[in-house]
C-alpha cells in the first residue's frame, strides 16, 4: 500500500453516507475509492458528492473493484453475512457495522470465514471510542474503583424511528438493534454475562404492537463472575437522545455521560435551562471518526482488530437471551444457545 | 388537646434520639412528654436533654402514661407489631418507622388492629416528604411528563452498617430494610408492583455471607398497569450516600437526587472536584423533620394519615417477593403470597 | 449564667422575627426572654408566639430588663449606634445585625464605646458561616489553591425590596446594603482592600432615581497587597437569589454557591430544567442558625466576638469609597477616609 | 470561481498550521493551494501534508500567486498591517485573524485600504461562531433576558504562553492579546463601550515585570447607554482553559461556558470529581472551522464580511484604553483617542 488505505463502503443509508464524508473528508489515511447502493442514483450522487472514483449498484462489483483495499459494511443488517462472507473470500481488509447479524448462524458464519481465510475483520460499536467511555474503561481496568460489582447503562431514542426500520425482521427487535450496544459495553467494561432476563412493553407508540416489538425495556444481567448488572432502554426520551452508563466498585464509581449540547444555561423567572442532546450523531461523531481512524490505523500497521466478529457473536447472544426471557418472561441463561 | 400534640417515643437508637430533638425543638405543635427505652440510662439521659416529663424502660408503661397521646415507635422493626398493636389498644395515636414489620403476618396484624380499634396509625416513608421527590409526585400527577413508563430507584449507603444491624433477622434483609424505600416510592409514584425478578450477591462485604444476606442488588419491576421499573441498591458506595430516582413518560423524564453537599467547586490542575453527600441525615433532615410534623398535623385537625399500615403492607410484599425471587432465580408475582 | 444565654431582641421586622424563632426553637444553648419593637402589637404577638416572657415598645425597657443578658440588635441600620451604644454602657452582650452602620462617625462611636467598656459586641455577616464560603476559607488559608490573585463576588436579589426600604438614608444605597457582604468577604478571604472604583446606573428599576441610588453596579477592588477583584451587585436577578463568589490562586480556584433549590432536573422536550434559589432565607438559613449559635457559644465559654466592630468599620469604609467613586468617577483610596 | 475559493495562507504557527489542516481536510468549499512563512522549510512542509500546489518563504509570491484567490493571515500581529494592505491593493479577498494590528494606526491604515480599494476583509473572532455565544446572541437579541443591564466575561490561560510571544511588542499585551476577545463580544452582545477602568498585577509570574506586562486583570466597562461590564483576565488557572461569559437581562440571563471535557464523572470516597478543559483548541475546534466556513461562504456567495476591520479597531480601541487606565490609574474614554 501507499500510506493510504483504498476504502469502498457498501450501502448508502443515513451511516453509510456519513462514514464516506469522514473517509472522504475527516481520515487523512484513508482513500474512499468506491461505494455502492442498491439505489443506483444514491451510489452516483455520493460518489460524486465525495470523490469516489467509483460507484456500483452491487456489492458483489465493489468487492471485485482492485482499487477497493478495505470494505466498509453498512448495509442493513440482514445483508452483513453475505456481504462479509464475500469480502474475506476475495481477501479484502472489513469494518462492518453494528450488529453482527440478526442470527447465530449468520454471526458464526462470519466468524468462521474470517477464521479461515484469515481475513481482517474489525466491527464497529463506536461507544467504545468515545472519550467518555474510554477513559472510564482505563480507570476501571487500572483498579481506581477497586473491585467493579455493578454495571448499570441506558439507551434513550429521542422517538421512535420508522416502522419500517424497527421491524424485528430488518433490526432484531429493540435488544437486537438498540440493547446490543450496552451489552457489548457490558461485556467490555465488566466480563462475560452468563444470564439475562428482560420486561419490556409497548408503553408509547401502540403501533409497536404491530410490527411485534416493545419500545420500553429493562434487563438484569448477571455476570459470569457473580456481579449484576441494569440496562433500560426506550424510544421516547422525547427530552434528548440520552446514552449513560455507570460503573460501581467498590472503591468508587464512574459515570459516563451528558444531558447539555450547547455550553449555555438560560435563567429565567423560576426556571433554569439548557438544551438537549439532540441525536447519535452529534453524541458519537468524534467516537465514529476515531473508530475508523482505529479500523485504518489498524490495517495499515497490522494490527489485530479491536473489535472482533466473536465480540459481535457474543453480544448478539446476550441480545438474543434478553428476546427470549421477555417472551418466555423468565431468566435465560447463554449457556442455552450454545 | 391544647393545640399541642403530646409525644411518647418508644426506641431511642440513632433514629429514635434525633425524633426526640425534633420533637423537643423543631416541631411547635408537639411536646415531647415521655421516652422509653430498654436501656434504662439511655431514656434517662435523653428525657433530661430533651427536657420529657418522663421516661421509662418498657414501652408499655410508657403507652400507660395519660400524659402521652400520640406513640412514636422506633424500635427495631422485630417490635413493631406488638408496640403498635398495643399502643392502638389503648386509644393512643401511633407513629411507625419503616419497614412496618419483618413479615407479613406481623403487618396484617397491625393492620387488622388498626381497623378494628380505629386507630390514627401512620408510616414513616421519609423520601415521600423530600422537595424533590414531593415535586415529582406532582409534577408527575398533574400530567407533565405524559404517561408513567419506566421507574429507576438507586439507594446506596455509603460503608456497610453494624454486622448486627444487618443481620436478616433483626434488619430484614437487603431488601426489607432497604429497598422498602425504593418499593415504597415505586408503588407511590407508578402504581401496584404485579411480579418482580430480582439478582444480586455478596460482592464488597465477604462477612455478609456468613449473615446470609448480600450487599448488592437489582430487582426488576412489572407493574400491573404494565409499566416496567429497575431498581438498584448497594452497601458499597464509598462515594457517598446516594438515592436517586428517575420517572420517564411519553412526555419526559423527572430525575430526582444529587451529589454535592458544600455549595463549592474546587479547581486544581487537571481536575474539577466536589464533595459527597454524608449520609442519611444530611440528605433527608428536612423530610424526616416535615415527615413528623404531617403526622402531628394529621391528628390535630384529624385528617387520614397520609402512609398507612397497608402502604407498609405492600411494599413489604415487594421487598419479600423480591427476597423470594433472588433465592430462587425467577420472577415472582405477589399474588404467590396471597 | 445557668449555662443558657437569655437573649432579648430588638428590632422584630423580616429578620428580627426569623431570630426570634431561631432563638426559640433552634438555639438550645439560649432562652428568648424579651423582645421589643417601635410596633406595640407586634412586640407582644412575638413574645407570644416565641414564648418570650417580656415585651417592650422601647429598647431601653429591654436593656434595663434583668433578665436580659445579651441584646441582639436587628432595628433598621440607622439606630444601630444608640441602641449598641446603650447596650454596651449597661453591661449587656451585643450581637448586631450588619452594616455596623450608615456611617463612620456611628461605626466609630460603636467602636470606641466597645473598646472602652469592654463589652461583647459581635457583628453579623452570616455568609462566613455558609458551609461553602466556610470551606473554601479553610481550603484558601491551608494553601491549596497557592497565592490568592483574584477575587470575584456576585450578589444579586431577585427583585427591588420595597422603595422604603431601599432609600439611601435608610439602607444607605446599594453598596452599604448589599455589597457589604462582598465586601466583607473581600476582606475576610483576601485582605484589605487598598483602593475601589465603581461603576453602576438606574437599569431595571427607573423609580430607582426618584430614591437617588442605583440598581446595578460593578466594583473594580485593588487589595493592599496588590491582588484584584470585582463584585457585580444587582438587584434584579429575577432568575432567582444568587450569591456566588470565587477566589482564583496560582495553584487552583475555588467557586462559591449554587443555582438549584429542589433536587429535581425536568427533562421535556427541547430542554432540561430546575428550579431557582428563591431568596436569602433558604439560601442561608443554616447560615443564620450557626452565626448566633456561635454568638451564643462565644458568650458562653468566653470567647471573642468572631466578627468585631471593626470589621463592620472596615467593610464600610469599602462600601462608602465604592459609592464616592461611582459619584466622582474616579478610583478612591480607602485611605482619604482616614 | 470553480465553485470552490483558492486560499494561500500566510503566517504558519500554531495557529496557521492549524488553519492549513482545517481549509485541507475540513472546508469542502475551499481548496487549500498555497502557504508561505519565513521558515521556508515550514512552508515546504506544510504545503507537503496538507497538498497545497505552492509554498513560499515571502508573502509577497504568495499573493502574486494567481492561483491565490483568499489570502488568510495568521501571522504575528505586528505584520497584520503590511500583509493585509498589499492583499488589499493585490484584490485578494482577505481574512485576518485578531487582533487587527498592535497600533491605532495598523488599524485604520487596513480599514482605510479596505474601503478604497472596496476589497472584501473579515476579521477573526471565534467566539463569535460558538455555539454557546451564537445561541446567547440569538436569544439576547430577541429580547428573551429582556433589557441587557450587565456583562460579565471571564478569560483565562491554563498557564502563562511562552515570554517571547508575550512581550508587549509581539502581543501588545494582555488586553490586546487576551481581552480583546471580551472586548469584541462586549461589543457584540451588548454595544458600544464609552470608558473603562482597569486594575492589574503581575501575581503569579514574576518573570512577566521584565517584559512590561501583567499577568491578572480587571476591566471595568461603562456602555455608552449606560450599561456596565466586568472582564477578568489571568495567565493561570491552572485547572484549565477557562472561556465563560454572561449577559444579565431585566427578564433573565444568559451564561455562556463550561468546565469539563471528558462526560465522565469519577466518585471516590469524598469527592466527586471530573476533567478540566485543555485549552484553546479543544474548546473552540468547531469555532474556528464554523469562522472559517462563514469566511469562505461569505465571498462565494458575496455577502458582506461578518465581522469588518471597523470591528477590530473598535475592540483595540478598548484594549487600549484599558491599558491606559492600568497605567494611569483612572478612568479612560475611549474619546480620548479620537
Amino acid at each position: 500500500m501507499n500510506g493510504k488505505l483504498n476504502i469502498g463502503i457498501v450501502g448508502l443509508g443515513r451511516l453509510g453516507s456519513l462514514y464516506a464524508n469522514y473517509f472522504a473528508n475527516r481520515l487523512p489515511d484513508a482513500n474512499l475509492v468506491a461505494v455502492s447502493d442498491v439505489r443506483q442514483e444514491v451510489a452516483k450522487q455520493i460518489a460524486h458528492e465525495y470523490k469516489a472514483k467509483n460507484w456500483y449498484q452491487g456489492y458483489k462489483d465493489l468487492i471485485a473493484d482492485e482499487d477497493v483495499e478495505a470494505v466498509v459494511i453498512v448495509t442493513p443488517t440482514k445483508f452483513h453475512t453475505e456481504v462479509a462472507v464475500h469480502a474475506a473470500r476475495a481477501g479484502k481488509k472489513i469494518f462492518c457495522e453494528k450488529p453482527l447479524s440478526l442470527s447465530i448462524e449468520g454471526s458464526v458464519e462470519i466468524k468462521d470465514v474470517v477464521e479461515e481465510t484469515g481475513a481482517f475483520f474489525q466491527l464497529g460499536f463506536m461507544r467504545r471510542f468515545d472519550s467518555g467511555y474510554l477513559t472510564a474503561k482505563n480507570k476501571a481496568d487500572s483498579g481506581e474503583i477497586g473491585n467493579r460489582v455493578q454495571f448499570k447503562s441506558t439507551s434513550r431514542d429521542r422517538e421512535r424511528p420508522d416502522l419500517d426500520y424497527l421491524r424485528p425482521e430488518n433490526s432484531g427487535g429493540l435488544f437486537v438493534d438498540m440493547g446490543i450496544h450496552d451489552f457489548d459495553l457490558a461485556r467490555w467494561l465488566m466480563g462475560e454475562v452468563k444470564s439475562v432476563y428482560a420486561t419490556g412493553g409497548v408503553l408509547a407508540y401502540p403501533e409497536m404492537s404491530e410490527i411485534g416489538d416493545v419500545d420500553n425495556a429493562i434487563v438484569n444481567l448477571y455476570f459470569e463472575d457473580g456481579t449484576i448488572g441494569a440496562i433500560d432502554l426506550s424510544r421516547n426520551a422525547i427530552y434528548g437522545y440520552e446514552i449513560c452508563s455507570e460503573i460501581l466498585g467498590t472503591n468508587g464509581a464512574l459515570q459516563i455521560g451528558y444531558h447539555r449540547e450547547t455550553p449555555l444555561q438560560v435563567m429565567k423567572a423560576n426556571e433554569i435551562s439548557h438544551d438537549v442532546v439532540p441525536g447519535f450523531y452529534e453524541r458519537f461523531e468524534k467516537a465514529y471518526i476515531d473508530q475508523l481512524q482505529n479500523f485504518v490505523d489498524n490495517v495499515l500497521v497490522n494490527s489485530p482488530p479491536t473489535i472482533t466478529a466473536d465480540d459481535g457473536l457474543k453480544a448478539l447472544l446476550i441480545a438474543l437471551a434478553a428476546t427470549k426471557s421477555l417472551h418466555e418472561n423468565r431468566p435465560v441463561e447463554l449457556s442455552e444457545f450454545r
